[in-house]
């Protein structure tokens, strides 16, 4: 059978598979850091030059930011758009790692063995699952079984500047019959999930400014207005008692979950005591009358990611600082508008501010949520072909994390997206000690021919 | 006359005066670094061989930091206590100062000429406006007015480690009928200012934690608590809506100023609109229904000097961070009991936990506020003393700032101090291109010869 003879040449193959990933997990392409902007290019290089290997027409495309990589390759069956991110989060603190982040190696583990370096789960080691499900399809019949476009984008962890105007500017070349999505995770250890709802995402710096220059708290304090009491006052005012968020108008658009998902859900078993439990919690923080399933997947939320203000460093220094910033992203779903919901944060903490201060925005990217339309065969093809590689059945699943570009891909292309990886919740990623496991990597390969098998026929 | 001498000799000396000052700062007695501490020793050895040029029985004493610098004097007369520090703040960031901090030189200012490098006003300029007072009133008599204990501390820029136990272990020799401080302003230009109100300083650090490593805010947002919101809503509970501190029993011990006090203050013609716009401010943020003056002279406050967490780097990331901390330090008048308010911050930061949040807290120092009795007819002796050398009258006047040690003096040793210095506020102490005016040091050695002739008589 052509899709048994693909299956065991990725089993034979394996080791080299590693060895190819952990070359690029050799390059250090940090996206948000302008030091690294030669890596990103590096990783660009190198990810065309392995699409070429394996028969596909493929070159980086220049952006203002890095480079894309485009590649085409197979001449029947459907049109398949591939998209996964060459770029990586940064690596700090890293005294916290247990190696170089970039000199990737395979660990052992209590689970099994594991490829550990920054962007093994995030997204190399995901991009890599299904370039080797091609390059093993090719390998075995010479040919792909379905005209695929591979998409790779390399601004990802650093708000994708670039995507929609290329988005816009290639729609022709980039619309497909339908996109797939390796950026997820795992519904649970031997569950696979298709993830059909996408939160959305608004990033906001924001920076109060208060004195002209930091003062001496003792010379000042008292008389002199603190940014970072009023950038507290703003971040406390975020949540009411209940958790919900306070901007005006935030849920506006968003839905109720649906009977019939919500039934669904319910189903799935999902341990809401081992997912805090392991990362040392205990009781769900959000929204009061909502399961924490819910929160992650269909409830919008709103985060500090980072704060900064004055003295940070050992000791003490009585400074009054002149300057106060913080990260704020909100999750969104259903059918909230980004813009409005930026606005309407901008004008509450405008409304916030003493007299006095000045406070400063910055926007990084701002993304609708995103619904698939389940109704699309290709959605029911990619479940039985997942459920017949692993344990269990594979389940349709909402994703706590924002993809934007699924939104992008809906809004621009007209055309809906397939999410589904192999990620596990301990991959550490964004954090030290990232790792993907083997088993991953192996059977997401594994899938993904067998995906493109059921795709094709 | 037996003071126009002295004060002569004083004019005439001036320019060996400026010398010997430049040679003390040319050591980098940085006391916080560890890599200064044979510089912070140099330091003690330097004036301990300077007090003995000038009769003085005078010798470095050790501790278990950087040394202490104690000599005698004089065998008649009151017995009178002068403390000045000879350490010296970080000058990082070195790329802000234009000339080598430690290659001090007069430059000429658009106010005059002026000493420039680290420790020229702090503390090193003032500490030496006493040294040089007893020089010349030796040299023109051949012994000194009074009974004098020079007492110079190598660690009140790191937070004074050994100088409590070393003034209960050296309590005696430290004992006087009064000490006497140079380590403060003037009032104005023209206008000196004795001490009398100090306030004092309790700092503490407080970390709190969530979940027990960094979190992707997108898988865990909105189920797992983040640690900057409840840092937030700490710090913005801080103070009520009419800028109060709210910590419980904080205003327990703080006096309203006295009828005839705040009748003094008026009649300085501070100038508030002045004080606020020199650094950009136009409006007072304080307690409602107080004035600046009282604000940072009278009242105590309570100001964030630094926050951090998650990822404060350029860029975005989103991550629901582990942990998040803030430096928070509180000023303290009249009767405030550092120890007890710390108590009471540390209580209401623990009630506004949430769940699955723990919290740490750090001390930094912790020192009552001083008022000095004015009744001791050496404050008016020596505030007519200043206002003969002065265009203005001297005045009594508060300090936002806290020199703990005239608390520990008041409670150590039962000894009032008089707090005379003639820094001006663009001195930039604690900042790049530290200066102190030539007429600064000049005329401060004369006032000092001044007060000692006064206290003697």
């Amino acid at each position: 059978m052509t899709l048994d003879a693909v299956l065991s040449r990725i089993d034979a193959d394996l080791p080299h598979a590693l060895d190819r990933l952990m070359a690029l997990m050799h390059i250090p392409s940090i996206s948000t850091d302008p030091a690294h902007a030669a890596d990103c290019a590096a990783a660009a290089d190198w990810l065309a030059e392995d699409l070429r290997a394996i028969g596909f027409d493929a070159r980086p495309c220049p952006t203002p930011g890095h480079p894309m990589v485009l590649g085409t390759g197979g001449e029947t069956g459907p049109h398949l758009l591939f998209y996964g991110h060459y770029d990586v989060q940064p690596v700090d603190p890293l005294e916290l790692w247990h190696r170089n982040p970039f000199e990737p190696a395979i660990e052992e583990t209590p689970r099994g063995r594991a490829i550990r370096g920054r962007g093994a789960s995030d997204d190399k080691g995901q991009l890599m699952t299904f370039v080797e499900a091609c390059r093993a399809w090719k390998a075995v019949h010479g040919s792909l079984p379905a005209r695929i476009t591979m998409f790779f984008e390399g601004e990802e962890e650093s708000g994708s500047p670039s995507l929609v105007p290329f988005l816009e500017q290639n729609a022709d070349a980039l619309k497909a019959d339908i996109a797939l999505i390796c950026d997820t995770g795992l519904f649970a250890e031997g569950t696979p999930g298709i993830v059909t709802m996408l939160r959305g995402l608004v990033g906001e710096e924001v920076t109060i400014t208060g004195p002209a220059k930091d003062l001496h708290s003792g010379m000042y304090g008292g008389a002199a207005m603190n940014p970072i009491r009023v950038l507290a006052r703003i971040i406390a005012a975020l949540h009411d008692a209940d958790g919900r968020v306070t901007v005006p108008g935030f849920y506006d658009g968003v839905p109720e979950l649906p009977e019939e998902l919500a039934r669904q859900w319910q189903g799935l078993g999902f341990d809401a005591g081992a997912f805090l439990g392991e990362v040392g919690l205990s009781h769900p923080a959000g929204e009061k009358g909502r399961t924490p399933l819910e929160m992650i997947w269909s409830r919008p939320t709103c985060e500090v990611n980072g704060i900064s203000g004055g003295y940070a460093g050992a000791g003490f220094k009585t400074v009054l600082p002149a300057r106060a910033s913080a990260k704020i992203s909100f999750r969104l779903v259903g059918h909230q508008d980004p813009l409005a919901i930026r606005e309407s944060f901008r004008a509450m903490a405008r409304a916030m501010l003493p007299p006095d201060c000045t406070v400063e925005f910055h926007g990084h990217g701002a993304s609708p949520a995103a619904q698939m339309s389940i109704a699309d065969p290709a959605f029911e093809k990619a479940r039985t072909a997942l459920s017949a590689e692993w344990p269990n059945p594979a389940a349709f699943i909402g994703s706590g994390g924002s993809i934007p570009v699924a939104g992008h891909f809906k809004e621009i292309l007209g055309m809906d997206s397939m999410l589904i990886g192999f990620a596990h919740a301990d991959d550490a990623i964004h954090s030290p000690n990232e790792k993907y496991d083997v088993a991953s990597f192996h059977k997401g390969i594994r899938s993904w021919a067998r995906i493109l098998a059921a795709l094709a026929a």
